[in-house]
């Protein structure tokens, strides 16, 4: 069904779609090249929400070498109007032969229904080509669309021996400046990030992006494309005095209480969100992500917190992923853990993940890896 | 003084001289290259002590091919009656019109004298060509010889989350089956492994070398040319049973107690050795390794022990280089630490490492560090 040609022009569309990673959420990342006797005629991705998407911008680029031309698409054209017209009538009226998808729309107002637009049109559409690639590009919109909650990733800075700070909480600076600016990388791609009112108060974080701190090749983009994700806060006892930085700098304030209090004065940045409480009384941290994802629109959802909310969130098996910056360095057996979990009495039930990535960041190293769901009890 | 032509025969050398690295223990690896008019007419390594040294091999090769060549070594020619005459004697006689030597011998019964042997001849002589590499060559034979003590490797295996067991002390098994025989590939390389009787106690430890578990580059060595490592064992209280697995197999062992006592019976394969006991009643570990140096020619030590050794060695500053499997698992903040260490107050007084390489091990990852020993205030 595919070629070799088919193959090459599909990868420059995900090549393409990369580009939006900054920039695009909460919509998907898609990029789409245009190619009519094997010469490339249009390439676009997806750049911005209420920006053209990916496939118009192939066509416009292409004009009227679009007509006999083959679309390579990595996420199935939609099919309804949105902020935009529909790209399954766009690619029809300008006259594309073939459409090669990398992969059917998870959104359920497409769900099939742009491929067979296309075809009840009389184009030959392809599916499948370098699917789990198209994947790999959303996988905070997939979990929202597919699973109802952001795929969630937990930054961890620990020593050698796992341990965060000293006994006297001493941790500054554990890590050194590459891997502080590393993160701002990650919170620059995230929807939100979410933290608990102790974290806040320890450092008086402000858990907001700083640009200066990223590298050029991101700081180019064109003023007001990169976003201050919203900062979620685990904020029981309503603790957070106004004063705090985290109200003064970055993106909007979601404070998680369990009965919102409407008269409550709150600085303009902040509102307050409700939480339902689990049956221990704590958070149900559940039911946060399913609210932060169908409510908030938020795909990816990024932890900075301490071992207690670590724990809990791997307990429930509610982490995607783990980036983990490792200091050369040895704090020792008194310091602080990295993750507050329960007492396992065989290795058999520990938490397994999987290693996806390492690498220098500066002095630091940092490691990569995805929780295998299937290995404890409990699913998220 | 060095071309590029020289840089490139050195390198050669080099990479002669690591053939012999699970060999040549407790000599010094050597390789050296005779060049004729820019030809390569001889080369070799030392292969064994009581063997053949690197420059007589290549002399052997060249034959008459050597009258008027450059030899290109790795270490300084000796030039005292050892086992073998001495190399600069040799390369004299064989009428070799220039030598290039990567580092001095430290070993005091050469330094400098091969070199001065060599220029009285008339032979021109030209000192500190890769001179790094070459000491990389032999980080346990020049600890032996300029600090008095060995080389020592500190193994660990540790989840993401620092720890090497549950709290019941399940550990069974942390780590995959190929970092267990990455392991083997060091325990080949060392001429000796630490460890306490509390360890060899826990699983009826055998610290032995496993021929079976290495890969086939290794196993390929003539018979007898790889080596079981003695063990040497912190046995305080002579606590260890005769039946044990650890008598039974591998090289001899070497039980540290702080009174020889002759009258007492013992395996075959094992003997007592003296270890003094400092202020606080535990072994001197410094006292140990000078032992291990000067009376047994231990180049490099691997120790495989607790967290307890494990601290105290990395306390008194007498670690040179870590080498961690970590696994993809977490294993929890109840579970048991990597290394006993003093409650430090302040970031600026833990062990401070250094990243120098990451890999994949089968599903593990293998790290390894060297420790800066100016960070902390003792000296190893």
């Amino acid at each position: 069904m595919f070629s070799a040609a088919d193959t090459t022009f599909m990868a420059q569309a995900i090549r393409l779609a990369e580009l939006g990673r900054y920039t695009t959420s909460p919509n998907p990342n898609v990029g789409a090249v245009l190619v009519h006797n094997g010469v490339v005629v249009g390439s676009g991705y997806h750049r911005q929400a209420g920006g053209p998407h990916a496939e118009v911008s192939a066509l416009r680029e292409a004009g009227i070498a679009a007509k006999g031309a083959t679309c390579y698409v990595t996420l199935e054209p939609c099919s309804h109007y949105g902020r935009t017209p529909p790209c399954a009538e766009a690619l029809i009226a300008a006259g594309v032969a073939r459409v090669v998808v990398a992969m059917q729309d998870p959104n359920p107002q497409v769900a099939g229904r742009g491929v067979a637009m296309l075809r009840s049109a009389g184009i030959q559409v392809d599916v499948g080509l370098l699917e789990a690639e198209a994947r790999a590009l959303n996988p905070g919109f997939l979990s929202r669309m597919e699973r109802k909650r952001p795929y969630v990733q937990l930054k961890l800075a620990a020593s050698l021996d796992g341990r965060t700070a000293l006994a006297n909480g001493d941790s500054k600076w554990l890590t050194a400046d590459a891997a502080r600016s590393d993160v701002q990388h990650y919170r620059a791609q995230s929807c939100a990030i979410l933290s608990t009112a102790t974290t806040v108060l320890a450092d008086n974080a402000r858990l907001n992006l700083r640009p200066e701190q990223l590298q050029h090749s991101v700081t180019a983009l064109q003023s007001g494309e990169l976003r201050q994700p919203k900062r979620v806060i685990l904020d029981r006892n309503g603790t957070l005095d106004h004063k705090l930085a985290l109200f003064n700098d970055g993106g909007e304030v979601l404070l998680c209480v369990s009965k919102v209090e409407n008269s409550r004065p709150l600085p303009n940045i902040a509102r307050q969100i409700h939480c339902p409480l689990d049956s221990k009384a704590q958070f149900d941290l559940v039911a946060l992500l399913e609210h932060l994802a169908l409510r908030e629109n938020v795909n990816t959802l990024w932890v900075e917190a301490g071992a207690t909310l670590a724990g809990t969130l791997l307990r429930l098996n509610l982490v995607d992923e783990l980036i983990v910056y490792l200091a050369p360095k040895l704090l020792g057996n008194t310091a602080q853990p990295l993750a507050v979990l329960p007492e396992f009495t065989a290795l058999a039930q520990v938490p397994e993940l999987r290693w996806t990535d390492m690498r220098m960041v500066g002095p630091d190293i940092r490691l990569t890896a995805t929780v295998n769901h299937t290995a404890t009890g409990v699913t998220g």
